[in-house]
């Protein structure tokens, strides 16, 4: 019998915590009371057991639950049941880690680029990566690719869709890819310095698939995802079947709190196939802490049996003003986005965006790098 | 131009209530400063704007977001992302309602059955329904066909997998529909009475299609699936393509505070298709008030445009102890779901779910239904 360890933080006092976890078990795995288990195999092989239980803090506990890989049946949306789908529905239950033993990663390709395949792809070994993002959402095909332009013009490693700007009226995705991705190579042909538009692909299972099969058609390389939005079966999917694309996930709809940060984006998002994860970072206009962005660059990039490193990527109310302080913090194998605060800029947009690109560049590191790997 | 309005419940001391709003709008839509914006029509017809704000509570806001409904593009992913996106990263922000006009309506069938369907369907024109669960997983076919035979010939009207049932290598899902779908026939052939078993369909795009093909050709009519964990986008597909079945919705990974439940389970479910919606009954093993219970009803059952009224499925830690004050609770418009509770009868399963489908048929209404519809 092979398990795995689920862990979530539990809200409740100290008497009452191992009935609350002995309580989990029982929910995450047969979900009803065991004096209505008559087989003594199901007692023994499936009913989850309580592993740990360790105090974090006044009436806080980490409580580790062992479930029976025997439950997954190697189906990607019934490992996320598995792992936190009723104790989603528990108010004092948040999910937090999750270690899975080599059989079920086995199941598992996770991103087919990583770190090395993006940095193969934009021809850059060690230095950190820019990216930038076309919006606001509302602008016509012509305002974008021109954008796009100049943005590559500006030497932007990659160049990615506003994750709200989809296949509306006013820039229509069978349109504004191909315009988008020649805007981009033309640039290139005049610098002599790779560049990627990386279009945004949602919507259900099928409009993906169309989605991506244009991009491809148009050239494309690297797309943007929002796993939580499509469904994150939806995306494993869509990854098994486009292998040739470097995915790069955004976090929308991924929720604040219910599963620890460096968990969901730093870990799940990882194992399902995301070879870069934009995430908010500390500091700007989300509540994170530097500690748990920190967590969630070291689970991106930890190794972890076969599974490629893939790439942080902070945002969220990014300055460029700041990428000295962030390029410290996270160390070279990152991707910086900043988007609005390049185009405040407006006519100065190349000028400010060969700053930013500029200023990633020239970058010295210090020794010490609070968020790198070790 | 035609706007949507969401609404938040945003968590901000008085004075700072106001920009918290604007930021919301901003982040909702085109998620950059204003200043970055140069053309007049993204200002006035694609950033969204502050409705009414409204004091809830000590430090606690109820605040309306006007979203342009150009910026949804007809996408269903899209839809989520203008509603709760980003929003979904702000620790201090709920998402609490949404009020769609007519022509995003008119983009969604809804229901393809709702209650009325569900009627026809099991031949109860009046009654409250009854629904049990087949656990634990872990079970062979064998055992879970001799369960819904007991539960069929019982009378209770649909008998589901427990959503933790899939494809695991003991109970194949191949092997499991067939099985499990002729020994509801059989009992009802016995007894006269209609009864239908309802697979789990799980996994991801493409298992579902394959699953659901399996369902259908085995003749089913009825089959549960898990939206929050397949994707709302992919579960809206499914029922596209599968319009023949009842579908009967499951909160697994569906969180518990985010969206707030009366939103999520009794309006977004209801919008993507879903014909009956099971929710976490209060006084259970859940944290729910009896207010939010209500409120999820009433949204499944309120006229809603075109939209068919999908039905209440009150569920987990059920007692058949509480049939009579549940069915005041819900009315007749509702269909009772108990589990666990059932099978700890164990060899006198058959006799305690008799029990069950009775207390549900011999139930009198009281005048006045707390939850039911005015």
């Amino acid at each position: 019998m092979a398990w795995l360890t689920a862990t979530y933080h539990v809200a409740a006092p100290r008497e009452r915590v191992e009935a609350r976890a002995r309580a989990l078990a029982l929910e995450q795995s047969v979900e009803c009371p065991l004096e209505a288990i008559g087989e003594r195999r199901i007692l023994d092989e499936i009913v989850a057991q309580v592993g740990g239980i360790e105090h974090v803090g006044s009436e806080l506990f980490r409580v580790e639950i062992r479930l029976a890989t025997q439950t997954l049946g190697g189906d990607t949306a019934q490992l996320l049941n598995m792992l936190f789908g009723n104790a989603s529905l528990f108010d004092d239950v948040e999910f937090v880690d999750v270690a899975l033993p080599d059989d079920v990663l086995a199941g598992f390709t996770g991103p087919r680029h990583g770190i090395e395949g993006i940095r193969a792809l934009v021809g850059a070994r060690e230095r950190p990566l820019t990216n930038v993002a076309l919006k606001p959402q509302g602008l016509g095909v012509p305002e974008l690719a021109a954008m796009a332009r100049t943005f590559a013009l500006a030497g932007v490693d990659i160049i990615k869709d506003d994750h709200g700007i989809v296949d509306q009226g006013y820039s229509p995705f069978a349109e504004r890819i191909p315009a988008l991705q020649a805007a981009v190579e033309q640039a290139v042909a005049t610098t002599g310095r790779p560049a990627f538009y990386a279009p945004n692909v949602s919507g259900t299972p099928r409009d993906m698939h169309l989605r991506a099969t244009i991009a491809r058609d148009a050239g494309c390389r690297v797309v943007l995802v929002a796993p939580m939005l499509v469904g994150l079966p939806a995306f494993r999917e869509l990854v098994d079947d486009f292998p040739e694309f470097v995915y790069l996930a955004h976090p929308s709809f991924g929720g604040a709190r219910r599963i620890a940060p460096p968990l969901l984006y730093g870990k799940l998002f990882r194992l399902f196939g995301a070879d870069a994860v934009i995430f908010v970072n500390y500091g700007g206009r989300f509540a994170y802490e530097p500690e748990t962005c920190a967590a969630l660059a070291a689970n991106l990039r930890a190794p972890w049996a076969h599974l490629r490193a893939a790439l942080p990527v902070p945002a969220g109310g990014m300055l460029l003003e700041r990428v000295d302080e962030l390029l410290d913090f996270y160390g070279p194998d990152s991707m910086l986005l900043i988007g609005g605060n390049l185009l405040i800029a407006r006519e100065r947009l190349l000028e400010r965006t060969r700053e930013f690109v500029s200023a990633v560049e020239r970058h010295e590191f210090r020794k010490t790098v609070s968020a790198a790997p070790a």
